[in-house]
Parts: C-alpha cells; structure tokens; sequence
C-alpha cells in the first residue's frame, strides 16, 4: 500500500502504530482474535502477546506452530513473547528463542516462586541481545534487575506496581542499562463510570520514569481475567485531556519507547486517528471475566485505524479478513549497551 | 607491648586476629561479657557486634553509651554494627554512623519484610566510605545485591544460606564491586557429636567464593538463640583436618579478607595460636538458649589467644581484666571501588 497520511479534516491526533505491550492470552487458540479486536478498537494495531501455555514448549516447532495459529487468526500485527521454562526444564531452546519476539518470566503467575538460581539461569542463557520481559514487583523486581545489568540482559519490566519498582528501574536505567518499564492501564486509572483526576494512584508520581503504557488485557486478577485492550488509547486521551500527559508522553510511551525497547520494525502505514474530547464513551466489551472499563465515560475515543494501508477499524466498525493483512512483527536483536562505570559520591 | 611471637614449641599455627564478623547480642549489657569469653575460647579476639536495640537509637549519645558499655565489659576488641532504622525514621543518623564499625540490615529479625523503598533510602542515605551488612537470601539478598551495586555501596552479605546467594554475591564481586559474603558455622557444619566429612551442606560447593567465615553466635532459630563463638576456630581447623580447607583458606577467611572488607586495624600483637589435631573436646558453652556444638569432638584447639600482647585465654582460661586491655577498633573510610564497565558477551 502507498503511504497513508491522517485525514485532516477534524481535530485529530495521529499517532503511528501505537503498541500494546501487555496482552495475555488464555491459550493460542481462535479465540485470541477477540483479544486481537479489542486492541485495534483501543488504538493499539501491533501487540505483544504472552500465553502460559508457552511455558511448556520444548522445540522449534511449538514456537512454529503457535505463531501459526495467531498469524491465522489476529486482526492485527503481533510479536510473540515465550514464557521462560520452569526450574529443570532444558533451557536450550532458549539460545535464540527462535522465531519469539522475547522472553517472559511472570513472577505474578507462571513463574511464582521462582528460585533465584533459576532466574539466575535463564538470564544466562537467553541471548544478551535480545529482550526480556519480567512482570515482578517488590524484592523480586530488584533481583531480576540485578541480573539484568549484572549480566548485561535488556530487560523490560512490564506492570509494575509501586514507585520504588520504577524508582529501582529508573536507578539503572539512568545509569545506562538497557532496562525500561511500563505501566497497565488498572494500575493507572481506577475503574469508575466516569474517569476523572481526583485520587490518582501512586504511581503517577513517577509517571515521567515509566517508559510504556500498556493495557495489561488478560492479567489474572482476584476478580478473574481483565478485559481493557480496548480502553488503551481512549484512557492515555483522557490523561492527556486532564493535563497528566502530554502529547509527547502520549506518543513516547505508546509508540516511540515500545519500539526502541523492542527493536520493532515498524510499518509506515500503520496509524492511528484519534479524538481526545470530552464525553466519549467506552466500547462494550466483546469477551472476558473481568472489564473495569466497560461502558464508562472517558475523554478520547480511537476513530480510525490504518493497517498496512488498509481501514481495519472506523467509528467502530472492523473491516472483514484483517488476518489476512496482519502478521507476525519482527524484532532485531540489539546488543545490550555497556555503561560508562557508575560516578559514586565518594570515588573522588 | 612489644611485637609477639608464637612458641615454636609444638606444632602450633599462629594466626594474627582472627576476627568474628557476625555476632549478636540480645541487649546491649555487661552480658555481652559472655559472648566475648566465647569468642576468645573459639579463637577471635576481635568481633563485630550486632544488637537489634540499636535499630531505635536516634542521637549520637545512644551510639556512644552502647559503646561505653562494651568497652566496659567485653574481653575481647570490638566495632559495633548499628541497625538501620525502621522505615518512618529519620536517615540523618546514618549520615556517618559517628563511632559504629558499619551498618547492618538483618532481613532475619529487625528487618523482616523491609521494603523495597527503605532499602534504597537506607543505602542512599549511608555513607559510600562505610561498610554495610546485610543479612538476606534469595530474593531479598539480590534486590539488596542491586542496591549495593548501582549506589556504589560496600556491602558485605552476612550468613548466606544458598550455593545461589553465593553465586549472586559473587557474579558483582567478580565484576569489581566492594561487594562480598560470609558464612555461618551452622551454615557449613551440621550440629553432631563428632564433626566428620560426610554430608556436607550445600554451601560447601560455592566455598572458594566465600570470603568469610564467622560463628553466627547469637543468630535467632526457632530453637533458640544459637551460642556457637567458641567454636569458630575448633570447627575450622577440623575442616583444615578432612582437607576441605586449605591453611591458606583459613587466614583468607578469618583474618585477611574480614580485615580488607571492614578496613580495620589490626593490632600487630594479637595473636591466635592453635592446634589442628584429632580428638580435641569442644569446651562447655557457658550460657545461651541452644548450643549445636556443645562438647563435641572436632579436631582441632585454641591453645593460646594473645590480645595486645597479654596472654588473654591459655589452655581453657582465661586472664583477668581482660576488659582493660581490649577496646573498640576502629574501621576506616574507604572509597568503593568503581568497576570498569562489565564486557557482555554481546558487546563485540
Ligand atoms: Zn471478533
Ligand atoms: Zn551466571
Ligand atoms: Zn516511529
Ligand atoms: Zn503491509
Ligand atoms: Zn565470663
Ligand atoms: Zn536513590
Ligand atoms: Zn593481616
Ligand atoms: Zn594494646
């Protein structure tokens, strides 16, 4: 398709290829075609997607055959993250994870309870030069951060839950570690029938340190699996309308930072047109146990989605056969950056 | 008193101060005086003292009363260790720690579920120059293994458990960060009534990276406060005697390495002479709630202990006012050492 350019004809912010870090899939089925449509309706056309049941793969040919099945049935472009094998497993499959957009460790499920020498293991033996993504809070997020500049891994913390996780992020990162973190949307706006800036959570004090926010659609919560892929971009519009974010921070930390920390090759003509005004209300759920942000009233809405080139979502209508136009992203293997030695207060 | 030296008269090695890093003391009282005749018997004349009362002192008083009364009573010399403060406290105390050995942090008792965001403060807020101890496994070790090491801070990780807590310490120290690791007689040698080799706890793989071996005298079990300083050395020479120690191992980790990491001035004339040899007794321990190694038969003996040149403790005795010949020691600021930048594998 030749170049698209946003239409100019209403007060429309454009913003290219916005990323959904944070999606989780229940199994790679059929069925993460609804998660997928719910990303597009959200303003997100490229996702990265993780699923527990990766955590079992053995060869080649599971990575193959689960990209396979998402390349078959997602509405939009994806990059596959592989769940990190469990303690004892081989971990020679994870010499170049190949055909994986990067690696998870899930302390919040799947990796529970990991040892120390396990995790210890894993960022040994995946590839300096490709990413990882570990969801951990607390003590657990410090550990993996060790191993993340100690053996030089880049290293995304994805869902982080308190200011001391990004204080202990950012700590690293200005030191220049390629590590970096994101936020998810419930962990930034609390549901209510209508979002407004009084009694932000914590987290926006360091909200200048974290690089990327994501949906978090699919995260297992006490109230069962959340469904919010779809109120990504109406969410960061409704900050950006109460003054918490920029324009600048809405594009850095859905397009700019993503990419960068991923290494994604993005495609030019995917982008998105959006409104931030007020009364906008969010689309119904499609699917899920959980949806904080059904039907409330936020202060932006997606109005049109270009991928490839092709409409793939207008005033909320999706175009027919978009797998067909979507596929796998791919991800270029960076070398881990080497910091200049750390300038402590009493090496004078 | 003029420089002394062994009696040549028996098979003798003479150690110059060996020193205990890790002691505690339930109160800061004349009490401790029993915990330092202990240290004497099992061969360090120099301990470092931890009490949990510190952890509330707030002026520079507090530190020079608890000192007084040490010095007043204790047999051998001495640097206190002083407790971080509980979060909510105020840090300006630790902005030298006026007249403490160093700082501890003990994720064991006082600091049981510290967070992540007053470890940091605590490390911010302690001097570079300064050593601080840390007591911690798993994760909570790494998370502060972090800390150290992108704050720039000496830190020395007290009674490791796990061959992956040594390996963590280790995988920094390797890298050029003033961090290092010590042991825990109950850590290395399992309670019986004759020490042998079979059966060795795990840490005794990762030994060559531990720098330290102390007694652990004091430490809190569920069985107890554990009364084990007169057993440091006995228990040492006895894995000199099955070959799991070279006698070179036992100066690195009882004299030359406590003495680099805590920068502390030795008295050239405190001495340790001692006999590795079959069949030796362990002497009765005078006090405490459980004695693992109470009158058992390991293979080595503290013949002599000289401090400042005075015969302190002789073939199960001690000398009287010993209180007047030792004193605190003194530990020197020293800079943290900046590593080079740490070559990845993928940096080429
Ligand atoms: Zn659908
Ligand atoms: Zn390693
Ligand atoms: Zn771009
Ligand atoms: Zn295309
Ligand atoms: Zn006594
Ligand atoms: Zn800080
Ligand atoms: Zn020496
Ligand atoms: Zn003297």
């Amino acid at each position: 398709a030749a170049r698209v350019d946003c239409q100019a004809s209403h007060p429309t912010l454009c913003l290219p290829a916005p990323i959904d870090c944070s999606i989780d899939l229940d199994e790679i089925t059929p069925e993460g075609q609804s998660a997928s449509h719910a990303a597009l309706a959200g303003g997100a056309p490229t996702v990265l997607i993780a699923c527990e049941a990766t955590a079992v793969f053995k060869t080649r040919a599971d990575i193959a055959r689960a990209k396979a099945v998402l390349e078959e049935h997602l509405a939009c472009d994806f990059g596959l993250l592989l769940h990190a094998p469990p303690p004892g497993a081989d971990l020679a499959l994870l010499e170049r994870a190949h055909g994986a957009a990067g690696l998870i460790i899930d302390f919040a499920t799947v990796h529970k309870d990991l040892p120390v020498s396990h995790l210890h293991a894993v960022m040994d033996a995946f590839p300096a030069d490709r990413p990882i993504v570990v969801r951990a809070t607390g003590h657990e997020l410090a550990s993996a951060l060790l191993f993340a500049t100690m053996l030089g891994r880049r290293v995304h913390f994805d869902r982080v839950q308190t200011p001391a996780d990004v204080a202990a992020v950012a700590l690293a990162r200005d030191q220049g570690y390629p590590v970096s973190c994101g936020a998810a949307l419930l962990d930034l706006f609390p549901p209510a029938p209508k979002q407004d800036t009084s009694d932000l959570p914590p987290l926006w004090d360091e909200i200048d340190a974290i690089d990327v926010i994501s949906s978090g659609h699919g995260a297992v919560l006490s109230s069962g699996r959340v469904s919010c892929a779809s109120a990504l971009l109406p969410l960061v519009l409704t900050a950006l309308s109460n003054g918490q974010l920029s324009e600048e921070d809405v594009r850095a930390k859905l397009h700019t930072n993503p990419t960068r920390i991923f290494a994604i090759d993005v495609n030019e003509d995917t982008i998105v047109e959006a409104v931030a005004k007020e009364g906008c209300m969010l689309p119904k759920e499609a699917a899920g146990e959980y949806a904080p942000f059904h039907q409330a009233e936020v202060s932006g809405c997606v109005s049109r989605v270009m991928l490839h080139g092709c409409v793939a979502y207008i005033d909320g209508k999706f175009a027919d056969n978009l797998a067909t136009v979507a596929g796998p992203i791919e991800v270029h293997d960076v070398p881990a950056t080497r910091p200049e030695p750390p300038v402590t207060a009493a090496a004078t």
